[in-house]
């Protein structure tokens, strides 16, 4: 799963900066474990260290590390990568580790953290560490609090984790290019005591925003509002995995806003309460049940409720927009005019013209429709009763009986539980 | 008020899905009453069933029903409209019954409740209803859940409605396309115990949005975040319902987002507490005191204060772009250019020349300006004291001394009651 | 600091309107003191009526009011004035007494407010009070509550405070041009015990945005989304001052929000809980630790922490475009794109031709770029390890120890406390 490439002989890799271990040397850096696959890792149990619960990284995985002399050493690769959004269209980005969201890292309440960032890409860079409670010096502001990471080299940052909750991790460097570009990623500290906020099934994932032209592959890096791929962890609908757990699960959806808008992700068939934010646990008294939470850009709310209700319940934000891949922006309206007999002659002679619409645009979805290269369609998916007619933050939380624990270390239940009914997204 | 249409003459009626009643023949479909003014419909108070307080809707009204065999049957028909935003504005839409929203339906926790859905659009449509617990199967996700409800058909879902609250329906169907045409309403679940949360006074509406060019009718659905028409319940300033109550009253308002960003609801006067969402009540102990709601997409929220301040109390979205009708976007900016010699040079030639803004734009309340058909000025509504410079979403909560409770009954005190000033919204 | 300009002299004055003082005469005008510094000017002990603890306003004032028969009486002079953004910009606006914002008002729970308003703008305006609890008289919606104040005419406000809190005022009177044009302040009600929500350091400022394009001087005020200045009380990074406390100090920092979009205040280093709101203070049970609140437009929130960590800690929005300035809106994505030989040849005929981006944007910091007179840099300000990379709504919070309480009252420590590093935001 992970490609194991060896640090050490890049002559480029050096180590500066006021995070830097006096007696490291270049061959004290730990490996860099790399991803190229977009399918969800299943999560890794503690292997050394504290015991806690893994989280699951839709489409994506967690960082191992090493313990050296107490220290738990993690290393990141700020790079350019290639990531599939979904089967069909593949974007430029720039990530950390082989992917873009980076891996997500998982230490424990108490944990002294020792992050080696090595940067690989063609500007400089830092990585902030956004929620955490830290030194001054290794808050990865650049040119606040610390000089940037200069190309090819690496910096390191230590801290003592002093709380549990859940927090992320961007670059704080040329921040607006560099999070467009698709830099983040998840960082969970869990609780020192495994008992406390313990829950079944345990879901993180990044809300992220693109703006990329049909037909190309690498994002405009100065959009503010009109973005056009509305991602989770860098993935759209029918790519992004689904949630599966079993019934009477205790579920946790942990869900960070990295685009520059607000993302009311609402769930079908349950009331959930928020109880938790990248500030810390909610306490009980000031829980409000909710269907939809609005998550602010910058934060983070965990998610909670009870799965006691088997289904295929949908999970997305609800701007309508949101669920619509790149060919639904800018469509023109064509409701109320009736052109089927006009465009049987265009096609004649025109046979790629595109019509649509004027009855509403549900007959796209039957339609096989021309679109340019590496784009993906407005709408798609196919479920069990025909097309779903979605797109980009849209996923479903699959509700099973009969799926036992020991399932769960099995990656292949993610996709295909046991009682899954066998169907596709892919129309 | 209800035209009643006798849906058994149509031939295309017939009933398909999942939800079918086993028994159930064309001839047991009940009534679909449809209603043709965008005026409120006073409060209807239940004939049979359990007792609830019944909701006010602005410019609304509720959907009656038939018991039969102990359920609640509602008749749903998904169909085009024809919509006034405002006297001198109309626009074809896509609604339920004869308007857009649909009429708000209602009941008590613990009903059981059958739901027939015709398709009369001229494309299929699915129901989803927001935030109510229910089996999967009548979740309403048009091919994950259901097939979709194919054009002339009837579709029947059934539910028993496990909590009360504040909820929402809407297609999963072409879900941009239909809800960007308006085909939306409120659902209300009252509480068993009718003293349970109990208000004297309790209004319903939903926030939408359009994208309608001046002199057009049709909305253009995919637009994303550039709407020119920001509206409460498919209507705008000058013409949406006051908010009428007594003195001393305690209030409910409760209001649902489905468009495509956040509004933030302020009212004048009052301090108020958010006290529930789509997703239940919220206990006392996590209440905030605020005088903005910040209502998310795809959510509700219900406020409560006691009037107990007499006066005229503006209520309206705090993005001051939202309380502004078509013409004032796009508008160039003229201040500091005194340009009013030229314009009267200009104006000998060409009288329809619009001049504007170059002191700011209050002249525009005073001046009689030509505008296209079918649109409205970017600011009117004439109050006691003079121009109100509103549009979109913006109303009066009147609240009055003098009013008797059964006053109520009488659907004209909504828009004059005792008591008020005789002064009418229109310029 | 202040300039006393005498508004007995200008014909123009006189009164007029519902609020107006029966005995009132010019000659009982309080004077409008005025303030033509950017800078913030030191917090202002009470010098008559009820103690409290005053506030800082970033980059602003707090408007002196004189006592008279047990009421407190302030004077508001609505006005065009010119703000500097940051060095190097200057902006036609509209505010109040000189500046844009206008300055905080501050009194106390209980205290009888009496407020002269001066209309110096070329159009007509009102001011209303957002969210204190007063006579609907009192309100200042134009046309519903008052008649507007003419030019040159001048409005009596009177109000009983009945409850502490954060409150803004602002136009409602071509409430879209008149916001847009910068017409806002800050009204901060103290509790009538002073030890009540007491802290050691009390910092307010408003969110505002502009749309002034490169070059020019004056907002286009009909925007809703395309805002280029995104700014903290009519102020851009690196012109923000600095929120300035000392370690162990009990801090608030009162935001809020008059733009059209919500913005997330992330600080870094702490996580806090929101204390307040424009409608009152927030219970103990009903908080949530966060590290970014997010502020809805036409709402206010009150930040609470504790500084036990010394350093310089950013706090800024979140949505990385609002920490971006004017030229960073709009720039083509160049990444990917090797130019540079072909931009020495170009530069050799066109010296200022700009060739960014193509390995990130990040260079920009390093070079000297042309850019039009009277704007501002896409990203700027220098620190202590080098560029920051930032502009818009960011600044710092110095956490600093060694501050002794009674340097509190020399404004020089708020821009170079003892212990800062000597280093300056400009690049």
């Amino acid at each position: 799963m992970f490609s194991r490439r060896n640090f050490l002989r890049a002559s480029a890799v050096s180590m500066v900066g006021a995070g830097l271990v006096s007696n490291a040397s270049v061959a004290s850096i730990p490996e860099a474990p790399t991803q190229t696959s977009p399918t969800m890792v299943a999560p890794v149990l503690p292997g050394a260290g504290r015991p806690y619960n893994p989280v699951a990284t839709l489409n994506g995985w967690t960082l191992p590390w090493r313990m050296r002399d107490g220290w738990k050493e993690f290393h990141l690769v700020a790079e350019p990568v290639i990531r599939e959004f979904a089967p069909g269209m593949v974007a430029n980005l720039w990530g950390y580790n082989g992917q873009s969201p980076g891996p997500t890292i998982e230490c424990v309440e108490g944990d002294k953290i020792r992050i080696f960032v090595t940067n690989k890409l063609p500007e400089h860079t830092t990585v902030h560490w956004h929620g955490i409670l830290l030194p001054n010096g290794m808050d990865g502001v650049g040119g606040l609090t610390q000089p940037h990471i200069p190309v090819g080299k690496t910096y390191v940052y230590e801290m003592v984790m002093k709380k549990s909750g859940t927090f992320m991790y961007h670059p704080h460097a040329d921040e607006m290019v560099q999070m467009a570009m698709g830099m983040m990623g998840f960082f969970v500290v869990h609780p020192k005591d495994p008992r406390q906020h313990a829950v079944d099934r345990d879901f993180v994932f990044l809300l992220n925003a693109f703006d990329i032209e049909p037909g190309a592959k690498t994002p405009k890096n100065s959009t503010m509002l009109d973005f056009n791929l509305w991602s989770w962890n860098s993935r759209v609908f029918p790519a992004i995995d689904p949630l599966v757990v079993r019934k009477g699960d205790r579920v946790r959806i942990r869900v960070g806003n990295l685009t520059m808008t607000n993302h009311p992700v609402h769930l079908h068939g349950y009331d959930f309460e928020v109880t938790g934010t990248d500030g810390g646990w909610v306490p009980p008294t000031a829980r409000w049940p909710e269907v939809s939470a609005d998550i602010p850009v910058g934060a983070m709310r965990a998610i909670e409720f009870t799965a006691d209700e088997p289904g295929d319940w949908a999970i997305h934000c609800h701007k309508s927009h949101h669920t619509m891949n790149a060919m639904g922006h800018g469509v023109p309206t064509m409701i109320g005019v009736d052109h089927r007999d006009v465009v049987h002659k265009i096609i004649q002679v025109a046979p790629d013209y595109m019509v649509m619409g004027e009855r509403g645009m549900a007959d796209m979805q039957e339609m096989e429709m021309p679109i340019p290269d590496n784009t993906l369609p407005m709408m798609t998916g196919r479920g069990p009763f025909g097309p779903l007619e979605m797109g980009g933050m849209f996923s479903v939380v699959k509700v099973r009986e009969g799926l036992a624990r020991g399932d769960y270390k099995d990656p292949g239940w993610y996709k295909h539980p046991p009682g899954t009914v066998a169907y596709e997204w892919k129309g």
